[in-house]
């Protein structure tokens, strides 16, 4: 089995995504792995010919800066489009991990690779933190799709309900809704309607949770549209690196520097367990193949992680589950269009 | 100058919401207050009479469980029925304070004063604290519209900043639109058209904010529709209780004591600047007569800041300059109702 690796997306890139390139190797020994980028300075970095680790070359790199869709129609020589190329033209190449930019990897997933039958958005599905111990709890979607209609949320639901169940081990995810209130009559003309869908899934639907309680831990899985879904993301973000500072700057007034240090030392764990980033990566439900984007500034650890990641959704077939269940939606319920 | 407060909303009414009315009264001798509720009750707080303090007997309590509509319409003896029926009926009450049901607030402000020729949505406008030391950004709206057009927007832009200008003192707020990127061209359907209008506007708009960056202390007003500003607005309450509690924990596990002790100490501090409710009132901007709202857990203290902030929101005519900025926008941009 073959995973495909974007080696110059993201930060940290060459050295790190290389880095953790081999280290997933080394845990599996049943897996290959495609690097695509600068063939010189990647073998600069691999040092010796490893057997397991192949190299396509890609001298050019997409930035952030670029337009997704110029980027992916016009950069051809670029990492990132020679990895959708491998991807897509190779049975054995089972999944894509990329840290670079999310908009360019959204943009040739759609173009490269597209959409499993029956689903209309791919959606993005990062993972939060929560305050229960080792416990998280996925976000679908936030952010890909920012205009949305119920039919999409139900997609969503299913796509992250199935990854959830083969990420946690857990046959039957808790599914909610994020919404302005917890009764079912609450919300938005889009929520309402999706609220009164979602009943009729096979999935465990929970029912409406507030922002206020999407660390609680209490679900596993929150369902909203793009828009909402990256308001709360990046608020999350946003107040835990606020409070972050605001903690830094008590911390530095304290006149005992001990209890100052020891206050820093403590809320370091802390701010690494709220860094929203440090999860691994984050996969773009619902396209044929399996694409997943990591962070710009993972790790060695974090790119491992992102890989065994890929193949763990592949041996357990993800992307079967979702076509089965979408199978299963439609022929069930008439959704607008 | 009168204002009318609701004496049995919230959950310390009523003992601290009449003693917060005195407080008030003691701070502006120019001052009345009409409290509306239980008449011995609120008697046997005040222990004597007080010149400046009215009491109008309204034996009947909405509570959260309350439909509002229903409420509004049936429970008419109600301490929030009441006040509305005085702040409506005597030209010399110029506002409502309630700490009860925001629905049911709402919906009577709606159903009892009614709008500000011109605009069509009244608006919900609550504080944030940022990371800056003492300043403050307002989030319109927070929930009161959950769906809305790009003209709600506009509105709820005039109608914030006009607030902020008066409450800060501050002649050219900066107005930004909440957004999933910061550049022009990104949004979904609704934010991209307010972009281009809001443009247009006599405002110093200054562009799109992330949720992230809404804490950072850069922009004085956000915009958004109900829905997403709720999300916000409830994922910084969140995140901040989630973080409360880890940093707990962390304190807990603490073996020195000493520290643990420390750190919870420098916390609540910290934690008394992250909580939203703590900044006074949220204003429902764009009603007739000024209605404000404030947290239901809210004090003596909060209920009198509350108060005096109606009182300078008169006297610096908010309602005016509401009034004038619509004009003046509906003559400028012709948009879609």
């Amino acid at each position: 089995m073959k995973v495909v690796v974007d080696a110059f997306g993201g930060d940290n890139a060459p050295v790190e995504i290389v880095e953790g390139a081999i280290e997933a190797i080394n845990l599996n020994k049943d897996l290959n792995i495609i690097l695509t980028g600068d063939e010189n300075k990647i073998k600069e970095i691999l040092s010796k010919r490893i057997d397991r680790i192949e190299i396509v070359n890609a001298p050019d790199i997409i930035s952030n800066d670029d337009s997704p869709t110029v980027a992916i129609r016009q950069k051809k020589d670029s990492s990132l489009v020679r990895a959708f190329d491998v991807l897509k033209e190779n049975d054995d190449v089972v999944g894509l991990v990329s840290a670079g930019s999310t908009g360019a990897i959204l943009t040739g997933a759609i173009l490269k690779i597209g959409r499993i039958k029956g689903i209309s958005r791919p959606a993005l599905c990062p993972i939060l933190p929560t305050v229960k111990d080792g416990k998280s709890v996925m976000i679908c979607d936030s952010g890909a799709n920012v205009d949305c209609k119920s039919e999409h949320l139900l997609h969503f639901a299913i796509m992250a309900s199935s990854y959830y169940s083969i990420m946690a081990n857990e046959p039957n995810p808790k599914v909610a809704l994020l919404n302005n209130g917890v009764e079912e009559h609450k919300g938005n003309e889009l929520t309402k309607e999706t609220y009164s869908l979602l009943k009729k899934l096979p999935i465990n639907f929970v029912g409406n949770i507030e922002a206020r309680d999407v660390m609680s831990g209490d679900v596993d899985v929150i369902v909203t549209d793009g828009f909402a879904g990256n308001v709360l993301l990046k608020s999350v973000e946003g107040v835990a690196s606020g409070m972050s500072k605001l903690i830094k700057i008590e911390a530095k007034k304290n006149i005992f520097t001990l209890i100052g240090a020891a206050m820093m030392g403590k809320f370091k764990g802390l701010k690494a367990k709220m860094d929203v980033n440090s999860y691994g990566g984050a996969p773009f439900l619902g396209c044929k193949k399996l694409v997943v984007k990591t962070h710009g500034t993972a790790n060695r650890q974090v790119i491992c992680n992102t890989i065994l990641q890929v193949v763990k959704l592949y041996e357990n077939k993800l992307n079967e589950k979702i076509e089965n269940l979408v199978h299963e939606l439609t022929e069930k319920i008439e959704v607008k269009e």
